[in-house]
């Protein structure tokens, strides 16, 4: 079952398949538990704890270092970041453009999560357009935040939620490849557009109640970015997205309300195997 | 079973009594369900993750834009805001001004939970001060804080939690609806006191496992400003109230230890029907 | 079963055993559901929500006051202070200073916890240097933290966990009561080094779920604070630590997936009894 050869950088020219893709993705779990990355965290103070305690039941160790004077030195010795601009202040804005510019230097792989993107929040969307100039090897958002980004001017905002569906997003987001090497787009299915497959994978699972708890869309990011540094940025997005997936499809087996839910969606990103990928892994290869 | 003319805003000469209330905290809960209101929330390090996770499950859509930058424009588009001086520092502190400013110019309701209020905290009490000058349309606490506030010199300071009981309060505290449409007091029993039907309004249920759950208070506090997106102020107050009296009871009925009750009673807060209003809702009217 | 007179501060010439440190716990964990000490937490944005209800949980009162407008004053009025410098911005970092010099003029026992402290975080590990130099009662650390605090120029950094052993570093740790009463490493084992007893008091319990749910640490460095309102450095220590052994070890019990191990934990920290103390608390004395 095991196929360590999969983990090559030159998977270019392979054929991808949803059986394929699931083996990518049971080794690249496997080897967020063998080396259990750093991952720098970025974060706002909604999803500060939950990230941390995501990416520790995933198998990762966070650590949320987010002022200026600590965050050269800190992306250096980070297997990846993560940046997300939910609740900026100054100094954390100064801690982000370092962090990100130190990735860049320095080939960390780093994912930019352009929260609540807009006209109506300016002050982190000129942020986030600066940081576009960094390099992010994945941006991952929600449908609105990806569809504004992509330059669609008449995205309704709603806050932090999305008031589109991600299925109607994804073809015009193929522009901010641009920017990066993966776009992944977080809604009732996830799509993951690929640079280097030339592709977009659809991931379907999870629960219509994972929107129901803060900061889900905010941890997959960060999930996204321990991927990143055990594995390349098209099989680290699916494998977060499909990792989330299946949590949240077993979670809502167990718990059907909210509280109980998000306890037992926790349980599941802890106890995920190579057998629950291989039996609940919903993907399929779209173009 | 539905009387949609009681959402009107001519409540003034309505009788209050029991069954009205009720029948108002139903409609009020089903227009949340409905509009699923933009609430700001400005608000501290403890409860912003908690506070976000209750207005998701009582059916709102929070977003916790606290830097100044922003303050303005998203106040603009947002249904309601609440501001809560726990943890501030000097950015958020610019950016409640900022954002209580534009409530009041722009008709947008708001919430003030002077959190702290008192001579031990003399930095965020001035700011309370002056944020009464832009008249919030409710101003929510605890015994201690709205005493406080309320002129008594005499208040023993400890820290965030309250010294006093909220059924020794309320007749003083009646002074404050100078600054405001509604006053609310929690504790073993809420008071709402309202400026529209010159009124006091009882609120019991809840459990006294509550006050043991950090930021249950702060995300009082929030609720109370989604409500106030979509009814009028007491109203907005009564059913915030009544929503936590009955989710803190049912909770209970299921959980009797600290950490399974907080998970229990976020399902509740999520899964309050028009039944269990109707049921468990225990209100009255005092004066 | 009940020794009052071992509260005393006078313990220095005592016979330290098992039984007669159990019996101190039994009467300090009394005594902080008596006294319900205020609390004061200048802590982490990942540890704020979590510390805040594991204080309350224990019986404390805490309180996160941490901008330097109100620290001065704050720290006056509190039964102690815990300073953990996980996420810090500069504001913050002034109130640690203030809060730090207030407590050691004050006679206030405090807490220092020097989250990820080393070469790679030089901001906050300048500050540390500094926070030293008023004289904390306790320090308290993971075994990296500890043991580069130490001196140990060669610590592996990997963020803000350990990469070495408790039981490996609490001999070498000796050297840092130049600064305090009582240094405690958490880890498999915790090791608890007291100035007053000249003796190191390791403290066995707890589950290997604890790393897995982010900020326990930090939460640990709360609740010692809190036993230090109301009983002695080293019982205190002793206390806090023995606290979570238990809770750990029984809410293991009851779940063993990391989100539900979280909820069972929070309520064993809650239910805590003389009981339970008595029969599960598992201290040595080494030394």
């Amino acid at each position: 079952m095991n196929h360590p050869e999969l983990l090559s950088n030159s998977l270019s020219h392979e054929q991808l398949d949803t059986q394929v893709i699931l083996q990518h993705v049971v080794n690249a779990w496997k080897q967020l538990q063998t080396q259990q990355p750093l991952v720098q965290c970025i974060t706002n103070i909604v999803a500060a704890n939950y990230a941390a305690n995501i990416l520790l039941a995933a198998g990762a160790s966070p650590a949320m270092v987010d002022n200026p004077f600590e965050a050269e030195s800190f992306t250096t010795i980070s297997g990846a970041l993560s940046i997300n601009v939910g609740t900026p202040h100054t100094e954390q804005m100064q801690a982000m453009r370092i962090s990100a510019q130190t990735a860049q230097r320095t080939d960390t792989p780093w994912v930019l999560d352009p929260v609540g993107y807009g006209a109506v929040l300016p002050w982190r969307t000129e942020m986030v357009n600066e940081l576009l100039t960094y390099k992010p090897t994945v941006i991952r958002g929600n449908a609105s935040e990806i569809s504004t980004l992509a330059g669609d001017q008449n995205v309704e905002s709603k806050g932090v939620d999305s008031t589109l569906k991600s299925a109607d997003v994804y073809e015009h987001a193929k522009v901010l490849l641009e920017h990066c090497e993966c776009v992944a787009i977080s809604g009732e299915s996830d799509y993951i557009i690929s640079k280097e497959y030339n592709a977009v994978i659809q991931v379907n699972g999870g629960s219509h109640l994972q929107p129901k708890v803060t900061a889900t869309g905010c941890a997959l990011g960060a999930l996204t970015a321990a991927y990143c540094a055990v594995t390349t940025p098209t099989i680290a997005c699916i494998a977060a997205h499909v990792h989330f997936a299946i949590a949240g499809k077993l979670a809502f087996q167990k718990a059907q309300t909210v509280g109980s839910f998000n306890v037992a969606f926790l349980d599941h990103v802890h106890g995920l195997t190579d057998e629950t990928i291989e039996q609940y892994g919903d993907v399929q290869v779209l173009t």
